[in-house]
């Protein structure tokens, strides 16, 4: 079968004939891979930690959708069903015995088509029934984003843990009076944007430029405000919707300081996007964090129970939020230029194995 | 009567003779004041939000142990008891409302000694009784810590709330194996330091540069590791403690930055330092609270329930942990030089009216 | 306009003319109204608390759709927007304060069609825009039961808060494992089921009795389990679903115990029905909820952000769950004997104003 | 050695000699042990789960202190320390994994003194050190109180959790506007009644026929309220101290139904008497536990996190409340009558291996 791999301390990607070979398992026929930033930087071997599962290659690829099309008897799933693989792979520290990966304490975890375990863009794969989320065929396509929603789905469960902190919701219960900003225009800043509209928060997405058409296009639809920091109108932008709870999706300190300047007392930071660029030329900005009694949290990857609601999210929000728009370019596997050069106007490109 | 009291927006504290007014209220007759860092800033005039109650001058002074001289019937005071006054009262905010205060969400509340109320450097005050604390006698001069403690009591409860974003105890339900590190080594740092100890961690409190003997003295008898952090030991120090939990009683930029490199996954970092100072020359320390789910908190002030709890916490382990030794002088209402000059080796100093 | 009637003391239900003030508020049209027992009760006087707003009629009704035909300048609303009225308002203690008169701790509080608050079965009503919650104009007739399943979406936030009390999810993270046993097959039972079950549960639901083919029909098409209680096959039962969490719709104590006798270890009870029936001849019901560290929670009323989830669960499962099914008959205004009178086989009965 | 032996499935109790096998582990002296109702119903052969370890005859007890007299080499106790022993060790269930065997949910664990494992009523034992809790020497003869406080330590962490349901402090953040009324005057009654006080409560404890003298004398002292409930005045009670925490240590079904009747408005109850007597004989108690939203729970066993704040409040509060009162026999190994006989006025008997 055709799959894509890489050489880990190496750059380049190819679409090599390889063996499957047969497991005790389901057997799944990938339908869609979606392409994110980190697939182009295992491409271009920016990434340390990437390692192979055996030999030399590791085939590229974590997010999925697939198809069973043999499964053991006693299984779960039956012929047909629609999939989407788990990425990280537990470890034995006591957080992984529980199901919780994405919060291991000890980094023995494996991840697909990142460190340790081959990856998903490929014609065929064999998966252990628990590391696979059951998926409405209705989906169809949208289930290729089912693998970054759920770290979307993460973040949610963070909030609603670190609104805890102290009573947080407005004086009728609701969120209606609570501004979520979310730093970022690319597909998981777009996703995050509709997740936290739809949980009630009024949204503001906020880049340091204007925005392509097509995105302007889907908040629009969706209601979504638009703030372009560059403009510096952070006071008029606060007054339209006021930040309660800031969402960084892109991973600059420059950001991260406007944040903690603009936000509200209690305010809670989920942090995830990981660019790690920028500096911060004054140590006031903790002054900040302490007066305003701030809660900041990371969020990395993301549970089955994260898997699950994301597949809900996307498969009941889809038409509502036209989410498809997200999707913006379709390649076939063998277009591999696709993970050294971003098409104008990405927001998220897809591998569709049956064109 | 006499009151210590400074002119917001010049130089200077003053012993003034001044008339107290009655109210239908608790009398109360200081005993103690603890003096801190706060009170050193608006005496220099560095703090812009200092304002007075009435007229041009305002009572210093917000770490106080008093007794009632007067009550009126049907209070729940009467004569001779100990109590301890709050620093924060409420505006008209949804958390005022409900006796959180510390959790402000506009900032229009008042601070006795700080902004918009007079303090409590002065023989005698009126005292509405549901802002005062009350106090076990046998407590005697540690009262004049439970304004201080009670911070520390506020980032037990903050702590306590962040852990629950994830099973976060070890496996045998204890603390035993967790390590929480102070950043800090004056009087809130070694309170700190004790309050983390008396609930079960295991703790390394730090500085960078060597400390004096009297502070030494205190960790020894407490079984508190130290950390000179100008060595650069960290392997060796995390070794003997890992760090699952930082608290930051600084504020500087440079330890945040320690802290976020050398906290474990899915630690807990509680800020309430404000010292303001230090630079970040590198965005990856985001990178880093993304990729070990970090949570960070700003504590700021704290709830009536905090200061019970201090209260508590000072009287059942004040001989146990020998915390009278934080108290390093006690001074005269007069010397008011105490404003300008810290003591060397001061950890706390205490002004006490009997003197 | 027409408004169906009672006068609280006396039974009786009756379609009057009556006058509409005109307030200074939303206006909107009745277009559903959802009957439930308690309106039978009232009609049959048999609830000691009912109370009129003004003089000595009450108009009947808590359960309604409604569109805005009228709206003061600046209102949220805009013509022909669809809304569902909240039925208790607050008064003035802390929780009612914060948005929370459904945990209302000393009772005063008004009920719309209940107690000292018109109700909606009217052609028109005036209302303040904070009380009346935004739909989605696609959800029809499905939107006349908000109000019932507001209760279930309190049922769930209840059921998240007491999970917290231990490690509660499955080994990965899900509810996979886990299930939910509804007792009750009445439309809150039924909605209950499939609420549940979205988010996670299998789910089993139990009457003493065969059920309704209408019945049958919806847990079939939505892959709930049905149990008869009356065949006393527990063992078989609880075989294929394991008891984890019950919800009991009905309220007497026969069922509570077989709640008790069956229920897994760290089993969740959640309370909600009132039949008030039955008895208990034995207190070792008590010792096993001490042995199995079961937690049990009586839930009454939901906030405004129970109502909006009730909305988006209705709007976003409708079709996924066939949830029209539940509705078994639509009827006018005029059709009074519907209050003394159940039709063979009714899930829910619906008033439609425009028939 | 000496031991005080039982033979599940008969009725008696024994001093026998039996011989100690050396194991590499804590080498422990008991100091005391302290006699509880469960001890006299092995003793009766009352309880059906009680099992040997080995052979025909179990070691009888579960509640000890004991001093450390020979430890391996790396261990975490030296020669002298106290300790007192843990009494369920875990099976292989997930909740046993992460130390929290009083929550298992498969019912495989053994308790010592209890069901498979041997007790400590014996001169020596063989401990690991995982189970045993570090005591202060300065505890003494209270030490062997740190099990059945344990249990009371647990409820508190299970009140903490459950009142997170809904904002539950007072509006000045403290608990000193509510009242906890505790059922049952045995030891563990007594012992709540302080735990809860020292939390912040009001404390009423209630028993069904007036105070030996001894009880009294306690509850005067700590000013704990006393409520006879034979008298039936139960609204002059609740007037003084209103009931929002209820903790039952009886065990009844006729006191759950004075807790349901007389509790307030989102009252909190704690069930952990296993009496398993009396009966109710209606079941409207359903339709309170809906009306008030409360929230009930059983609580069994505890953690070691429970065992360490056991004797943490043991130490600290010991003087402070003259919890030695609470100690009203110390007799010696040989007086098995005790098994068999309550002493007039017994709150707590223990056995005192130095007599």
């Amino acid at each position: 079968m055709k799959a894509l791999v890489v050489k880990p301390g190496s750059k380049g990607v190819y679409l090599k004939d390889i063996d499957l070979i047969t497991e005790n398992k389901i057997k799944v026929k990938t339908l869609y891979n979606g392409i994110c930033g980190t697939d182009r930087e295992i491409v271009n071997n920016k990434l340390p930690f990437v390692r192979p599962e055996n030999g030399e290659y590791l085939i590229l690829g974590h997010e999925a959708l697939g198809q069973v099309i043999d499964a053991p008897e006693n299984s779960k799933f039956k012929l047909g069903d629609f999939v989407a693989p788990m990425v990280r792979r537990p470890g034995n520290c006591m957080l992984c015995k529980i199901g919780r990966q994405d919060y291991c304490i000890d980094g023995n975890f494996a991840e697909a088509g990142i460190r340790g375990k081959d990856g998903f863009m490929r014609e065929y794969f064999y998966e252990d029934e628990n590391f696979l989320i059951p998926v409405e065929k209705e989906i169809g396509e949208l289930g290729a984003l089912i693998e970054p929603t759920k770290n979307v789905m993460k973040m949610v469960e963070v909030f609603q843990s670190l609104k805890n902190r102290i009573i947080w919701d407005c004086d009728d219960s609701t969120l209606n009076c609570k501004g979520a900003w979310i730093f970022g225009t690319g597909s998981e800043g777009v996703l995050s944007s509709l997740v936290f509209k739809s949980i009630g928060f009024n949204v503001t997405i906020v880049n340091r430029h204007p925005l392509p058409e097509n995105v302007l296009k889907i908040l629009d639809k969706n209601g979504l405000k638009f703030f372009d920091s560059s403009s510096k109108n952070w006071k008029e932008a606060l007054e339209e919707n006021p930040m309660d709870l800031a969402i960084d999706a892109a991973g600059s300190a420059d950001i991260f300081i406007q944040v903690i300047d603009h936000i509200n007392y209690n305010g809670i930071v989920i942090l995830f996007g990981t660019s790690g660029t920028g500096s911060i030329s004054d140590g006031s900005f903790i002054t900040k964090i302490v007066d305003k009694n701030l809660s900041i949290a990371g969020v990395e990857d993301g549970s089955k129970k994260n898997y699950i609601d994301a597949a809900k999210f996307l498969f009941e929000y889809g038409s509502k939020y036209s989410i498809n728009d997200i999707i913006t370019s379709r390649i076939k596997p063998e277009e591999t230029w696709i993970f050294n050069e971003k098409p104008k106007d990405e927001i998220k490109t897809i591998i569709d194995w049956n064109l």
